[in-house]
């Protein structure tokens, strides 16, 4: 083992106190097995039950936006935000070249195309100088409307994604949408808890969505939610998630294709007791990003990741990043923590880098390359940010 | 009231004990609380956790298919099999026209187009000498490819649907697929547990779907499952159902647009619990519909609907089929029993009637016109079998 690998390791374990960890796990500590009893004592657990509204009503009170629609997943959330933006077949949206795959699938769904944008270094979402040059140099704006110059096509969105919970540069990417008339959806679903200048992350754009998956740092085993202070687009939001049926005693009328992308009411019963223990959580995450801070002090060639300027992190996943000479170490670490029971994982593949985006339309992606060979997400489970 | 109105009602309540019944409750009196309980212990309640292999193996064993797939609700589950029996953008399906609108909608989600089809009133399911008479005059079969002689299109696949969970014609629609080169797949979502001519529903088509959906006769909140016996569509039904991401140690890479479908564990969880328990809710199911034969014996102009010959039906929802000289009354017995506490519904708005599909290709739809002024549905749930 190299000595970075050793320091690396070394620094974890001091973290992880001598125990094995996984890169994130989940507590149910709360008001989870009474929430999920009671709605099982209820049998109702599916697609209606009074757990959904109240997840819904928690959301909202909790985020500022004016309505949330639970849902299925965050793809789920995604794709039919996509579709409340207007974006259509052969149209056009600004997706990070680094991000989960989820952000460019569901602009597939909409049988629509991602069309890449760099990163920057210091939030590790969209590059917004590089963005609004690039957008000046390859797109008209015709009668209200933003046209990728090359392909002819219109370019109806962006889609900014807050990684591991950083939220990306939002006043500049509000300015970039309102200036090149592209909607703005923002993918919210690492950033719950993530606020940019005091408000959360996901009440920016005209929507946003986010995601309860098991990883993320509240559960409902599967789920996710749009988020919209549009009351028109939130009552759309939630007839076009549960089938587009008319509201009816007895007849089954369906105005439109639907999707059956309703939360159940047992996987909100979990939300509800998740969310109520978030800002515990939270603080436990921040605590580990200054534990992480201390071990990794004296590891030369490593550097851990810190909220951007005026943001207040919820610290999803904690990211360290390689110093470049180090670049061709990253395996060697991976390698070497995972063996010692110590879960880390590197970024996801660029989008442009796998075979179903390979011939989307991108910007110049040099930064994303870079950062994608030199990220490496560390154990970030809140348990390890308290004294056990 | 009238007196086929009163007649109905009072069937009704006789079965219903005087009780005020929904038309259809899951119960969770089995292991449920117990595997949910170990679940949110174990701490995986989302794509990881040993419930969904458990589930799918405890289907697989149920049904007689060789693999399950579970996944996040039936819709998923027929949108996904539609994809892997090849049907793309522009294919046309042919599906009843009498169904719920799930089974559209997925055709819809791959750009393909539904072509109703005819009911028949012994089955409730696609008339199938209608539909060979209607492919004889109106399909070309041309290179092993079967072609809408009007619209020019290929016609894919076929979907019946087992209605309320009565069988439709198995043998002749296994028959007819092969004549004319259509992939069958079998919707089941309603008839877990019938069987035709001693065999599983959902072993017939190369792929077939099941739904865990609240209303279902055993339910997961949300949840579906694929079954076939082809162990290579087995595996790419599970691919693409989990965001088609490449097995690696730590790295995200995904070899096509995937979908995030899986079922969380924790559903599955309650999916383990419910199926234990299904022999005897069918029994039940059986029993209520004995009850039920009693209850209507003596009121004229109204049948209840039997389980066709050779068939073994789950008798998921109970229906009534009303004389046609009562056709006008229909709405008025809905009014009257709702008002009663005793829940019953008309069957769905036929697809070719509802505004997304009235465009679509559809043969003469005569049957299935007058079955949906006739069907009621009545309070079907397992407990009413029961001594109580």
């Amino acid at each position: 083992m190299t000595s970075l690998a050793e320091g690396f390791v070394e620094a974890l374990r001091r973290v992880a106190q001598g125990r094995q960890v996984p890169l994130h796990a989940p507590e149910f500590a709360g008001n989870e097995w009474v929430y999920v009893k009671e709605c099982l004592d209820s049998t109702f657990v599916s697609s209606v039950g009074k757990f959904v509204d109240r997840f819904e009503a928690q959301l909202v009170e909790y985020t500022g936006a004016r309505h949330a629609v639970a849902v299925v997943n965050g793809t789920a959330a995604l794709h039919v935000a996509l579709l409340l933006a207007g974006v259509g077949a052969e149209d056009e949206v600004l997706v990070p070249a680094l991000t989960f795959v989820a952000t460019a699938n569901a602009i597939s769904y909409c049988n629509a195309i991602p069309h890449f944008v760099d990163a920057e270094p210091r939030t590790l979402g969209m590059d917004v100088r590089k963005l609004r040059s690039y957008l000046s140099e390859n797109a008209d704006r015709i009668d209200g409307r933003c046209v990728n110059r090359h392909t002819g096509r219109l370019i109806k969105a962006i889609v900014p994604m807050h990684t591991f919970g950083h939220p990306a540069d939002l006043n500049a990417l509000v300015e970039i949408a309102a200036d090149f008339h592209l909607v703005l959806v923002e993918d919210a679903a690492e950033s719950l808890g993530s606020t940019y200048h005091g408000r959360h992350t996901g009440t920016f754009g005209l929507l946003a969505t986010l995601s309860f998956n098991g990883n993320k740092t509240i559960t409902t085993g599967g789920g996710g939610a749009i988020l919209t202070d549009d009351p028109v687009l939130a009552r759309r939001a939630k007839h076009m998630t549960t089938t587009a049926k008319l509201p009816h005693a007895w007849e089954y009328c369906h105005d439109e294709v639907g999707f059956n992308y309703r939360l159940p009411n047992i996987n909100a019963a979990l939300g509800c007791a998740q969310l109520e223990r978030l800002p515990f959580l939270l603080g436990n995450k921040r605590e580990l990003f200054n534990r992480y801070q201390q071990a990794f002090q004296a590891v030369d060639g490593i550097r851990l990741f810190e909220e951007p300027d005026g943001c207040m992190s919820n610290y999803w996943l904690q990211t360290v990043i390689l110093d470049s000479e180090f670049v061709s170490q990253r395996d060697t670490l991976l390698a070497a923590s995972n063996a010692a029971g110590l879960m880390t994982r590197p970024v996801w593949q660029l989008m442009h880098k796998l075979v179903p985006f390979a011939s989307c339309p991108k910007m110049d992606l040099s930064c994303a390359e870079d950062l994608a060979q030199r990220i490496i997400n560390i154990p970030s489970s809140a348990v390890l940010g308290r004294e056990e």
